[in-house]
Parts: C-alpha cells; structure tokens; sequence
C-alpha cells in the first residue's frame, strides 16, 4: 500500500505531466478537460497547474457511469438517436480557435454489458455523428491535446477482481504511475528520453520504406502490407504551428498504416480483445488478401464476428503498431481492459479505420491502399518470442525485432 | 436525524419536483443541467426522471468550489478578464432552440472571502458579458427552467455554524424539504394550491394597480411608488408557446417593479445582507425621490456604501416583493445565505436592475420608471409585524397585509 503522502506526490506530479508535457498549455489557451467525476481530485490538480501554465479557462466536463446509464435505461430511442449538437458544435469551434483538450480516461469495461444492443448501436452513431467535427480536429493535430489514465473503481475492479475494491484501486494507481513513469523522481527527463528512443525507431522504419513487416514468433506468422508513402508516428506531435505535445501518456509504440489488401497469414492473438461487455479470448484470424476470416476462439467468437461485420471495411487492417516486450506495461503482464494501456503493452494490428496523420497531407486514402471504416480495434499479437521483419523487393529482410526486443 | 430510506424518498421527490413542476420538461428537449459536482446523487435522479418525461439529452455542467478558487489563486489577470464565451454562446442558442435549464444552487456563502476584491469584480464582469445571451433567453421566459436548492456542505457549515459539520448538512435538508413541500406526501399538489394562492394574490394586486405600497411596523416607514403599467408576477411561469414552468422552487414571492424615483422614507432591514464575503447587520436605509442613503449599521456598512456605488442605479429600487410572515422559510428563523430561500422568507425591496417580465411585452423601461442596473441585490424588510396599505391617488389606503400576513 502507497502512503497518502506519496501518493498525493505521485497525483500531482501526474497532473504537471499532464498539462505540461501531455498537453504543453499555453498562456491563453483555454483547456476542454473531459473526466470521470471520481478524479475529481486529480481534475483539480490539473486545474491549477493548468492556470499556473497561463490558461484562461479551464472548462470541465464530468462524466458519471450512472448517468451514462440513466440514458440507456429510461432515454427513448429517440434521445438515444441524438445527441447534444450544440455543444460538440461549439467544442470544435473551441479547439479550431486552438483551446486545448485533455481527456482523463478511467472507463468502466463493461459498463453497458445489460443494454441491449441496438440501443448501444444507435447511440454509439448518434454520439460519433455529433463528436465528429471535433475528433477531426484532433485527428488531424489541430490543436494540442493529451489523455490520461485514472484509476476509476469500476476499471481497478475489472482488473484486479480478485482483490477487495479499495486494493485494486492502489494497485491500478500503482499500474498508472508505473506506466506513465510518475514513480520516477523526474519524470519529464523519463518521458523525453522514452522520445528520443521513439523518434530514432520512427526515422530509421521511415528511412528504410519497407513494403510489409512480417510477423513470426511460432505461432504467429503474419505479413501486413504498408500503404503506399506511409508514414510511422509515435510519441509526440505538433500542431501546424510548430507546438509539441503527447497526445498519449503512456505511449510505447510507434505506428503505420497497412496496404487493406495485401495482408497475408495467420495472426494468434497474445491478449483477450475487449468488444464492450463481451471478452474474446484465444483468438486465431487468418488473412487473405488482406481480408481476415476467425479460425478459432476459446470465448467471444460469435462477437468478433458481429464486430468484423460492422462494415465492409471493419474486416480489413488501418493500424499496425510496434511496441517492444520490455515496456513497462508489458512488464506488469496484467491485462488492462483499457486501449490506453493495451495497445501500449504489445504489438498490434487494428481492425477498421486508418489514421489520417499515417499518409502525407493531402494523399488519396483509397488510392494509397488505406482501410476507411467506422470502427476501429486495436488487437494484440506480440509476445516475448516475437520477431518481426522489414520486407522490401529484391532485398534480404531486416531484422527489426527479436524475442520481443527492438534489434534495429 | 433522518432515516437513510427516508431521506432518499424526499430527495427522488426533490428530483421529480423538480423536472416535472420545476422545469416540466417535454419530450425531445435537452436539459441543461447545473449543478455543484457534490451533488451528484441529485443529479442522477434528476437525470432518471428527465429521461423517464422524454428529455433527449441531460448535459450536466458540474461545479466545484476548488476549481472556482483554483481560478483566482493560480490564474493570470487575463484569465480572469477571459471566459469561455464559446460554451455560453453555445447554451444560449441551445436555450434559444427549446432546450430546458435546470440549476441546482448550493453556493458555498463567502467562498471568495479570502480574494482580492479586483480579481473578483474583473472575472463576474467577464462572466456577467459572457452569459448575457443565456440569461436574457431565461430573464424573458424564452424557455422552460428552474432553480432548486441542494444542502451542500459549505452552505450548511454556513447556516448552522454552531453543530457538527454532518448535523448540519442533515438539518440543512430538513429546512430545504420543509420549504420546498417535499416533506409532504404530495408535493405537486401542495405546490398547485401555493400557486392558486400567489396567483389570487397577483390578480388583486394587479386590478388594483396601485400607484406606491406603504409599508409599516413601528420601525420601518416606507412608500415604495410603483412604476406605470407594473406587472405582478410570482409563482409559475409560462413559455411564449403556453408552456407552464416553476422557476424557483421553492418560491413564496409576488413582486412587481418600482419607481426608481418614488420610493421615500425608512427601511430597517430585518435580516443580514449577504455581500460577496461580507455580512451587513443592522442596517437602515433612507429615500428621497428613489435614492438609498445609509442611516446606520452595525456591521459591514462600508460594504454596502461601496455596493451602492457599483454604478449610477444601484442606490435605486428594481423590485418590490410581498411574502406572508407564515411562509415555511419564515416560520424557521434561520438566515440561509442564500437568495432563493431569503427571498422567500419575508417582504423585501431589491437594490438595483428591474425584471422586463414585470413591465408589458416590448414597453420603453425608461419610460415607465424602471431601474436598470449592472446589480441586483435583495434586502429584507419583512417582520411578523409588518402591516402593507395600498395607495392610489384620491381613494383611502387598501389593507394588503397585516402582522405579516395578507388580509387583502
């Protein structure tokens, strides 16, 4: 068990981590900050530090598992058909005249596993309709953002379900410091150096413009085609203007976008995937011409298989992403039910959409072989016996990783 | 002390009071809902309940007093010149398109104590610019809100200085349960008999159309002369396309507009002033021809002589309201430190800008002798003594109220 005392260190020195380095907040800036109402405590941390780095106002927008229920639960289909327009609206326009935005992510997994459905479905369209003129600001690193961790009880319980609820919660805030390396004395120096190490990898994968990276640990054997003029990105961002910031905190990989046809093989997939209350687990997927088809699963199959159904496109790759086995995420070996820590734990290949910042500005997606889809899930392959190599015509392959460890 | 299950059946009450006699919110309206963060419980029944009548989205905007101080302690001067004129202008236009508004007042009196009072007058400058549009939208009666009480625990430490800070939170609730009927088994029905009340009341007040009120107790001796065309209002209200709505609950008051250069005479006020963090005792005030002049008072009358001079009409009357010495609020003798109960709890006279609903749709308010001011300030008059004549030019004085109570 931490001492109140460390903790509170290690919560304040999250929240500095957060507006400084995640964030980078300029005198100005107004900040959109999107979080639980648990981390009420660490939000005020955030605030203060915040206005201490010159904000103007610190707006705060709280979420609270009960009253995403309530809509669910007593909403009309109506209601759960829409969604407050007028404020996603003024949100986009927000961060288009450069507010900044911080999320701070505690999610409950799960926390719809009893509503049926469809009225997740409907919901889930109307919420993605309205929130995307805004999304697509910070897609496109319009603006400056960053996300978070919190160690919210419903996500501590998934976790650690074995432990009394108060237990889990330090050992998920223990995870946390781990992860986002607040347990370190400095740990902005940690952060740019963790950087640095990213952007070597990201310079060097670019330099070498490989066709496919090929997968193969002995069980895995899998060769995912990149997109034409691909670009690998990771670890920090800029806004046009030329300011940094960490849209990820943690962040361990680096990432490029796949060519949708021209994936081939068979992917064991190393973690459980997480598809809103329902847990996949043992997945087999093979791939044919970039289209995968499940060859087996212990639990969860038939879920998967609804979820590659979303589209025509949700069936194909938008993501492939290099993360060594060494990371301290990975490290813990726990399974986080959370895309902020998962995907930042192992190698992985996404389902669905690619991400725009992966092609040159202004590149034909479709005409660079890039998946556009309304989903988009993050899987995990690697293991600690994974290799991979960088394949390019009429060369040798370059060894990139070996048992788990980037060689490169 | 309350039983546990009693005390959540008086606050599901509360909540449905609230959305159906308070907002009386209809199918496919979103709710505005503020709210301090500690009352989360609140509102998450109210949200249930808002769902349940057909609400499309409940977007809680949640407070919190340390993220207000955080403000003024660690933010810029241009933070505090600055709003988020974005998110007001977005509400605004939401307010404009037919959404509903509920706040759930439990303000912390004297929070801003310990702040220089500059930051605090150049940020409620900004923010008083910023929500200009949303309030003139509520002011005019542009759509369906309401206002309700929560006992947070900064206001009960306030009222009931003197117990245990949990006692106090208890006995706080019991005096919001008593004055807001929902300590009664049908709480809609107590309140469509309240209203019958004030709304006979504001019927013969206004055939009447008395040219000024006399008001008189053996200390206080006050005529407050009435503007032309004046309006009664008081308990519910109604949308411009017939939509019936309670904006204050609770609500005892039935008020017009004065004079500002009618009023002559002496007012003892029969309760503290609340001021920013300061609290004015004792106070007595003289008019001539509508200007305030401070006679006496024990305590804070620096602070009211430098409130008076907050502009050229803040020395002058806006409002003019009649509460019966038998209203619950009354009947505890507590000082709540807070407008919505205070106000409700016996006559007063307000300092300060006049409400267009108390003048006819689109009259001149200059014209007719309305205050129009950047303040408006509610100071109590009211005693169990208190007797109030209606005077008109050429007839005898009309008895309105005697010891307190209406006879009229």
């Amino acid at each position: 068990m931490m001492e109140i005392q460390e903790f509170g260190e290690k919560l304040a020195r999250l929240a500095k981590l957060a507006v400084r380095l995640g964030c980078n907040i300029q005198p100005g800036q107004d900040l959109i900050l999107a979080a639980p109402f648990q981390s009420i405590e660490l939000v005020r941390l955030i605030a203060d530090e915040a206005y201490k780095a010159g904000a103007h106002n610190v707006v705060p927008f709280l979420s609270d598992d009960a009253l995403t229920l309530a809509r669910f639960e007593h909403g009309s289909d109506a209601a759960l058909d829409s969604a407050p327009r007028w404020l996603h609206a003024a949100m986009a326009e927000a961060l288009k005249a450069g507010a900044a935005r911080l999320t701070v992510t505690g999610n409950t997994p799960g926390l719809l596993a009893g509503i049926p459905q469809d009225k997740i479905s409907r919901s889930a369209k109307a919420q993605a309709e309205a929130s995307r003129p805004a999304l697509s600001v910070t897609a496109q690193m319009g603006t400056n953002w960053s996300c978070i961790p919190f160690a919210s009880s419903g996500w501590a319980a998934k976790v650690f379900p074995d432990v009394p609820p108060d237990e889990a919660v330090v050992k998920l805030w223990e995870l946390i410091f781990l992860a986002t390396r607040t347990d370190q004395p400095d740990p902005v120096l940690a952060w740019t150096r963790n950087f640095d190490t990213l952007n070597a990898r990201k310079a060097r994968l670019q330099e070498n413009a490989f066709d496919a990276l090929h997968f193969y640990d002995g069980a895995t054997d899998l060769t995912v085609g990149l997109a034409a003029n691909h670009i690998w990105v990771g670890g920090q961002e800029h806004t046009p203007t030329g300011l940094r910031f960490s849209p990820n905190l943690p962040t361990e990989e680096v990432f490029t976008v796949p060519n949708r046809t021209q994936t081939q093989g068979r992917a064991v997939f190393s973690k459980p995937v997480v598809l809103g209350g329902t847990v996949v687990e043992d997945l087999v997927v093979t791939f044919e011409d970039g289209r995968a088809a499940i060859e087996s699963a212990s639990a969860g199959g038939a879920a998967f298989e609804a979820f590659l159904e979303t589209d025509a496109s949700a069936r194909y790759l938008g993501e492939v992403a290099l993360v060594p086995h060494s990371s301290p995420i990975s490290q813990s070996g726990v399974l986080c039910f959370n895309t902020l820590f998962d995907e930042n734990a192992a190698c992985h290949i996404a389902f669905g959409n690619s991400y725009p910042i992966n092609l040159p500005k202004g590149a034909d997606a479709k005409a660079a072989g890039a998946n556009e889809s309304m989903v988009h899930m993050d899987c995990m392959i690697g293991t600690r016996r994974m290799n991979v190599d960088g394949v390019r015509e009429g060369q040798p392959p370059a060894a990139i990783m070996r048992d788990g460890e980037f060689v490169f």
